[in-house]
């Protein structure tokens, strides 16, 4: 069991938590629980390296999860976890990965592009989200927080591995949605997006919170849209106002379907 | 210009943010930000006191906020704002506020019901969604957060002012309902949110993501919901599935009323 805070993997792993230049560097990146585990055995996703703690091979049915690992887990104090994890309370189980792009769609008919996400934490909620609803890949324009974040690993719930992420400029943005409407959440969109025909080819773009989205997405987009509020001084969260239109695009694409 | 970090106001407020007690205790909240403090003018709720610093004070239209709040206004350094803010960037400005009960409405048609949410991040953010898709009230079951946790007061962005909030056990929650259906979002619901006639009587619950909603909740639920995903393993924050699912019954009800 590793319990030395100079045990050159543990100082790897702390680095790679803490420099985005040497996480990109390394083309890996760092999950944390069960959840996130149980996921990248069931998709043979095989991780360069898994940590434990006692604690949590205790709990039920993690032994059987630890099986799959053999060769590649290794056992560490709490102490151990503690420093290695991006959480206050770690859930006792950590891999480092390789990044893996999932090939982009040929001819996509949903997508998100999301303009100047730079909390960590929305990131992650809206990739765990699109991946939910549907979507088949998520554009990150520029401004973007990096999709392997640890705070948007975490908050994915292990959505990287089911989803085409792809960070790109907009005259890139431009090309991947040529066939596309791309539909902007705006505050002062004057289409509802209850109206937007969502079983056809179409791309969300959803902004910052703080500034709204940049002017080149407003130029790409063919119409600002808006979600009717109960009252004018009402609005919403980033996340919260991309689960509510990508849903109401998975409610249409299913009618459609008839599924 | 208060500089001391003994100065009573200060002890007074750094107490308020630290112990739930207290706060209970003086009936009153601590609410940051140009954003809440924009809605207290606009509903004429009256701070006990503001504390505002210079730099806030030359940010644009910021002088005509705090020239409306004459008598309670104080400025502090930079320092002082820092030690009483509940954030690591302050906006800087910060009120205490008494708590104030708007009233229960009468015959409600659309209530949100929350069970076990124990992330106060999360709460706000739902009251939040809650405000902004029309409900009319919302209940805060055994085992949630204090609505007036400084984070869900962050997260709400101003919707304490505006909706009836009321936290109350499980027989008074039977009571509150007992003309209404009552939904309750749960991943093994056999029925679409989509198939739910929300322009009648409705209330939702949503439980806390990590164990779901407890037994009692099931025992007054109507009937379990489910939102379908794009893939079994898929899942929705609590915060998440709240609003897809309000947003849904805000959609019904507009529609149904010709808005």
């Amino acid at each position: 069991m590793i319990s030395s805070f100079a045990n050159a993997k543990v100082k790897y792993v702390r680095r790679l938590q803490a420099e985005k230049r040497f996480r990109l560097k390394e083309n890996v990146f760092v999950v944390e629980g069960t959840r996130w585990i149980s996921e990248l055995i069931q998709l043979s996703r095989i991780p360069n390296i898994v940590f434990y703690t006692d604690e949590w091979l205790n709990a039920a049915d993690n032994e059987t999860i630890l099986q799959q690992l053999a060769g590649i887990k290794q056992a560490v104090t709490e102490q151990i976890m503690q420093a290695m994890s991006d959480t206050q309370t770690p859930p006792g189980i950590l891999a480092v990965l390789p990044v893996q792009a999932l090939p982009w769609p040929e001819k996509p008919s949903f997508l998100l592009i999301l303009d100047q996400i730079m909390n960590p934490g929305n990131l992650g909620t809206m990739l765990r989200t699109a991946g939910a609803a549907g979507v088949e890949g998520v554009i990150l324009g520029p401004g973007c927080v990096n999709a392997y974040n640890p705070k948007a690993v975490r908050g994915s719930m292990g959505a990287h591995l089911r989803l085409p992420i792809l960070a790109a400029t907009w005259p890139e943005i431009k090309k991947l949605v040529q066939d596309m409407s791309v539909w902007l959440a705006a505050a002062d969109g004057d289409l509802a997006y209850t109206a937007v025909p969502w079983t056809q080819p179409s791309a969300l773009i959803i902004g910052g919170e703080a500034d709204g989205a940049g002017s080149q997405a407003r130029k790409l987009a063919t119409s600002p849209i808006a979600i009717p509020m109960h009252a004018a001084t009402e609005s919403l969260n980033a996340a919260v106002a991309a689960a509510v239109i990508l849903f109401e695009a998975a409610r249409q694409r299913r009618e459609t379907s008839g599924k």
